[in-house]
C-alpha cells in the first residue's frame, strides 16, 4: 500500500468521473493517452517514493539555515527536485511552442499531487516554479519567454512570486515597492517583500521572482500595481547568468510547518541597483498576477488535500495494525484484542477522513480540468462559462480542503493516539504543514470576500443560479436510483436552501451587513459542492459495479456509495444549518464593538 | 492587559455566576473569604507573569534532553516550579489535616489555570503532583500519607500517574506490569509504562509515581488491577530520601508541542529491584485512579480552555494594532487603513475564540465547584446527586473544551496570518500544545464510551433528564427578559432534541449501534451545556447591568450578551443537527468494512 497515493481513486476520479479520454482525444492533448497519462503518474510515483517521502521529516527537522549570507539546507532536497525536472515534471504542462510537453492540467495536478503528499515542502519549490513560469508564458514578451522560460521548465532555475510586504499581506492596494524606469527599458526596484516561500536556496542556479510593484506615478490602490520579473543574479541578452542582482536575503521566517520551503524577507535594491523587467502592460500587474493565483489557488487547496490523503493513508495503515481493545459489547477481558479499526469510532474517523481528502481531491481535479476545458473549448460561451465557473469555484477549491482536510489530518493524529502526536509519525508534521494553507495565497476570510463580493456579487448570483442548476442535474439522475434517492433528496434539500441564503445575501443592499456572512457561506457553500461531487461519485460507482467487477473493485465502488451517505448524514446538514444562519444576515459581527475583546 | 489571565472575566464566573461568595461562607473554607481568593489569584498573576510566561517559548525550543542516563532542562523550570509551591499552590486544595490550605477546588483550579495559561508544559508538573498526592490523600495508609504527603504538597517533590504501558493506550484492562507481594508487605514492581508525563526529570528531589500493576493471581481485565506508590528514589520510614528505587528511564517521547514536559517510557525492576506500596486494597486500584482521572479530566479541559485564552488574548491584543486594509464599502485607495479588529470576519473569529474560551471556562469552574459542593454536601441525596452530575459533565468538561478551544487556537493564528504561522509569535505554540488534550486522559472516543455507555446507560438516561430540567430552569428564567427571549427559546429546543436523541440512543438495544454515535452525541451534548452556561451568562450579565455599573463594566456585560446570543446563532444550530443524526442510530461506520479503507 502506497502511503503517498490511491491510484485506484485517481482513476475513477479522472477516467470514471471527469471522463478524461474525452479531453485526451482533443488534438491540444495527442502525446496524452491514457497510457501515457497511467506512465507519467508512475514515474511520479516512483521518483517521490524514492526521493521526496524519504527525506520528509528530515527536511522538516533540519530547518533551511542562513549560514554566511547563504541558505544551507538538506542536500537531499535538490536531488528530488532534479529528478522531477528531468522527468519532465515542470514542463509538463506547457504548450509545445513554449517548451512544454502540453499535458493537460487535470493531469499535471494529479501528477504534482504525488510529489506534494510525499513531501509538500520540497514540491513547492516546483510548484511555485512552474506558477511563475505561467505567468511568463501567458503575459511576458517574446525576448523574457525566450530567456527565462527554457532554463525554468528545465527545473535549472526556479520561480517565486513576491506579492506581500511586511505591512501588507493580504490588502495589496498597500505594497509600497517601487520600480523605477532606466534608460534601456528596464526598471530598478526598491522595496522589501515579505513571505516569499523559496525566497532564496542554492539549489537552483537562478531564481526568477515575480514581482509587484509600482511605477512612479501609478495610481493609488489596486489599479496602479506592475507586475515585473526580477532575477536573483542577472540574465544577459544570451540568456547567461551573471552577477548578482543584489536581492537581499534579509531573513527566513521559522514557520510551524512546511519548513523545508524556505521562506523569506527579501530587499530589492538595498545594496546596489537590483533590474527587473515589465512584464505585459503597466499597471496591470494585479490582473496577471490573479490569473496565476487562480492556479496557484487550486494548488494550495491539492496541496491540503494531499496532506490529508498521506495522514489518511498512513492511520488507516496504523488502525489495521495496531491491536488494542476489545470489540463493543464484548465483556470477556480475557477474549483476544482487536485491531482498532474494528473499532466503531475509529472506522468513524477514517470514514470522516476519505470523505474530506477523496471530495476534495475530486473538487480539484474537477477544477484543473475546467482549465483545459476553457482552453480548449471552441464556442466563446462555453469558453466564458467555464471561466466563470472555475472563478465562481475558486475560493471553494482553496478554501474547503485548507479546513476539512486539516480536520482530517486532526483525526488522523488522534487515530493514533500518543503516538500520533509525537514526532517519530509523520502524522503531527503533516498537520502542522496543513496549517498554512488557510493562511497563504489569500486567507480564508479573503476568500469569503471573493466568492460574495466578486463572484456572486458581480453577477448578481447569475453563476451560482447555474453551477446549482447543473447540480440539481445530478441529484436529478441519482433521484432515479432507489439506493441514492435519500442522498439526492439530501443534496436537493441543500440546493434549495443555498438559493434562498444567495437571494438573501444578494438581497441585502448593506455590503458590510452582506460580507460579514461571507465566510461562513463560502464554508457552506463548499460543503454543498463537496456533496455533489459525493453524490456524482455514488453515482458513477452505482455505474461501474455491474457484474463483472472483482471482489476489490467491488468493495472500491461500495466504498464510494457508503462515503456518500456518511457525508450526507454527518456532513450536509451542518451546512444547511450553517445556510439559514447566513440567510437572516447575522450581525453580531459588526454588533460587537472592537473594544470587547479581551479587555 | 494581561495575556494570561482575564480577571475581570474570572470574577464575573466566580462570583456573579456560580455565587462562590456562598460557598465561601461555609466552615470548611473558613480561612478564605474573597479577598484572600483575590491575593491568591493575584499572587498566581504575579508569579506566572514573572516566571512562567517569560520561559515558555523556550521549554518549548529547548526541549528536555536524555544526557548520561539524566534528563537536563532549562534551569528556569524549577525556579517557576518552586516559586509556585512556596507560595502554596501545591498544597491550595489541601485538607488542612493533611498539611493543606483547605481551600476550595474551584479557587484551585482558578489559580491553576493562571500558571497554566502562561506556561502549560511547566505547569503540568503541578498539576500532575498535586493529582497524584490527591490519590494518596484520598486512598493512602496514614504511614504512607505521613512520609509522602509533605514533601509533595511543599513542592519538593513530583507526583505522576502511571496507567499506559507501550500495548496498552487506552485499553487498560490489559496492562501487564506486575507487582509481586515481598516479606515486608512492600511488592517488587515489573514491566513498562508509556507516556509518562514528567516520569523522569531532576528538578524535584523525589517522584511520587501511582502506578497501575497487577498481583499475581489478579482476576483478568480492570477488575484486577491495583494501585502502588512507587518513587523514584527509595524512602526509609523516617522519609528520608535514599538509593535510586530502579526506575529506568528508556526513553523520552518528542512531541508536537507541551515539549517542556518530559513524557517517558519507564521501566520497573529491569536493572534492580522496583519496591512499591499498595495503596487502599488490592484489586481495586483502577477505582481510585477513576476517583483521581475525573478531576485530572476537569484539568486536561481546563488546559485546553487556557491555551485558548491565551491564543483569544493575543490575536484580540495584535487585531487591536495590526493596521490593514480598509473597511468594507470603503473604495478609496487613499483613504487611512484601519485596525483589522475593524474587518467583520476578524471579529467573528474573535467572537468565536470569545464563545468558547469563556464558555468553557465556565464550564470547568462550574466541575470544579461542584467537587467543592459535593464535598461540603450535609444531605447525603445532594452529595449523591452532585456527584452523579459530575460524573454525567466529567467527559463533556474533557472533550468540549479539547475539541473547541483547539479551534479557537486555529483562529487566534487565522488573526495573525502569516506572522501566526511563524515561531516569533506564540500562537503556533499553543495550537501545537492544545493538541494533546483530546488524546491524553482518555481520548475524544473514550469519553464518548463513557457518556454514553457508562454516564448515560447507567442510570437509563435519569441524570441526563434531571440535568436538562435544570437547563430548562435557566431557559425559563432567561424567557421571561425579553432580551434574551430569542436565546431562551433556542436553548429549549435544543433541549429538546437532546431529551429526543437520549432516548432514541437509550431505545436502541444494539448497544455496538448505539455506541457508534457516542462521540458525536458528546460533542453535541457538549454544545447544549455550553448553550445553556452562555445563557445562563448572559442572565447574571442582564441582572448586573444596573444604573450605576461603568461604561467599562456596561462593555462586559454587554459582550456577555453579545457573544451568548453569537453562540446561539452560530454554533448551537450544529448541535441540534449533529443530534438529529444521532437520533438516527445512525450506522455508516459500523457497515464499512475495514477493508473499506486506503485499499
Amino acid at each position: 500500500m502506497s502511503m503517498i497515493v490511491d491510484r485506484r481513486d485517481l482513476d475513477f476520479i479522472l477516467f470514471d468521473l471527469l471522463g478524461m479520454d474525452e479531453l485526451l482525444r482533443h488534438e491540444r492533448f495527442a502525446a496524452f493517452d491514457r497510457d501515457a497519462c497511467t506512465q507519467m503518474l508512475d514515474t511520479a510515483q516512483a521518483i517521490a517514493e524514492e526521493l521526496f517521502l524519504p527525506i520528509a521529516a528530515e527536511v522538516d527537522a533540519q530547518e533551511p539555515r542562513f549560514v554566511d549570507g547563504r541558505v544551507e539546507m538538506p542536500e537531499g532536497t535538490g536531488r528530488a527536485l532534479r529528478a522531477c525536472a528531468a522527468a519532465g515534471f515542470f514542463a509538463l504542462p506547457f504548450a509545445l511552442e513554449h517548451g512544454g510537453l502540453q499535458a493537460p492540467r487535470v493531469l499535471h495536478t494529479a501528477a504534482s499531487g504525488i510529489f506534494t503528499c510525499a513531501n509538500t515542502a520540497v514540491a513547492n519549490y516546483a510548484f511555485l516554479t512552474v506558477g511563475a513560469a505561467n505567468l511568463l508564458a501567458a503575459f511576458g514578451s517574446a525576448a523574457l519567454r525566450q530567456n527565462f522560460l527554457p532554463p525554468m521548465l528545465e527545473g535549472r532555475w526556479f520561480g517565486t512570486m513576491c506579492l506581500s510586504e511586511p505591512q501588507a499581506g493580504s490588502s495589496l492596494a498597500d505594497i509600497t515597492t517601487t520600480a523605477t524606469p532606466r534608460a534601456d527599458g528596464t526598471f530598478s526596484l526598491r522595496g522589501s517583500k515579505m513571505w516569499i516561500s523559496g525566497g532564496d536556496q542554492e539549489v537552483s542556479e537562478n531564481i526568477v521572482h515575480m514581482v509587484l510593484a509600482r511605477i512612479a506615478g501609478a495610481p493609488a490602490g489596486t489599479r496602479g500595481i506592475s507586475l515585473f520579473l526580477v532575477p536573483k543574479r542577472r540574465v544577459d541578452e544570451s540568456g547567461a547568468v551573471g552577477a548578482s542582482n543584489n536581492i537581499a536575503l534579509a531573513g527566513l521566517n521559522h514557520k510551524m510547518g512546511q519548513r523545508g520551503t524556505t521562506n523569506c524577507l527579501l530587499n530589492f535594491g538595498e545594496s546596489g541597483e537590483t533590474i527587473g523587467y515589465l512584464i505585459g502592460e503597466a499597471h496591470r500587474g494585479l490582473g496577471y498576477m490573479f490569473q496565476m493565483m487562480n492556479e496557484a489557488r487550486i494548488g494550495v487547496g491539492h496541496a491540503a488535500t494531499m496532506s490529508a490523503l498521506a495522514g489518511y493513508r498512513h492511520s488507516a495503515e496504523y488502525a489495521r495494525t495496531r491491536i488494542q481493545g476489545r470489540k463493543a459489547g464484548q465483556k470477556d477481558p480475557a477474549a483476544a484484542a482487536v485491531p482498532i479499526i474494528e473499532h466503531a469510532d475509529i472506522r468513524r474517523m477514517l470514514l470522516a477522513q476519505k470523505a474530506a481528502v477523496e471530495g476534495a481531491q475530486a473538487l480539484c481535479l474537477y477544477a484543473a480540468q475546467l482549465v483545459d476545458r476553457q482552453e480548449i473549448a471552441t464556442d466563446a460561451a462555453e469558453a466564458e462559462w467555464l471561466g466563470t465557473l472555475l472563478g465562481l469555484l475558486t475560493p471553494v477549491v482553496k478554501s474547503w480542503p485548507s479546513e476539512h482536510c486539516l480536520e482530517a489530518n486532526k483525526w488522523a493524529m488522534q487515530i493514533l493516539g500518543g503516538y500520533g502526536y509525537t514526532r517519530d509519525y509523520p502524522l503531527e508534521r503533516l498537520y502542522r504543514d496543513n496549517r498554512l494553507n488557510h493562511i497563504h495565497e489569500g486567507t480564508f476570510g479573503i476568500q469569503g470576500i471573493d466568492l460574495v463580493g466578486r463572484k456572486l456579487g458581480g453577477d448578481n448570483g447569475e453563476a451560482l443560479r447555474r453551477f446549482a442548476a447543473q447540480m440539481r442535474e445530478t441529484a436529478a439522475r441519482a433521484g432515479l436510483q432507489p439506493t441514492l434517492a435519500a442522498e439526492a433528496a439530501r443534496l436537493g434539500g441543500a440546493l434549495d436552501q443555498l438559493e434562498r441564503t444567495a437571494a438573501a445575501l444578494l438581497g441585502c443592499a448593506d455590503i458590510p451587513r452582506r460580507l460579514a456572512n461571507a465566510t461562513v457561506f463560502l464554508d457552506a457553500f463548499g460543503h454543498v459542492v463537496i456533496g455533489w461531487l459525493w453524490l456524482w461519485q455514488a453515482l458513477a460507482a452505482t455505474a461501474a459495479r455491474g457484474g463483472d467487477a472483482s471482489a476489490d473493485e467491488r468493495l472500491f465502488l461500495e466504498g464510494k456509495i457508503l462515503t456518500c451517505r456518511y457525508f450526507m448524514a454527518h456532513e450536509l446538514p451542518l451546512a444547511v444549518a450553517r445556510l439559514a444562519l447566513c440567510a437572516t444576515l447575522e450581525t453580531s459581527s459588526l454588533d460587537a464593538p472592537a473594544a470587547l475583546f479581551a479587555l
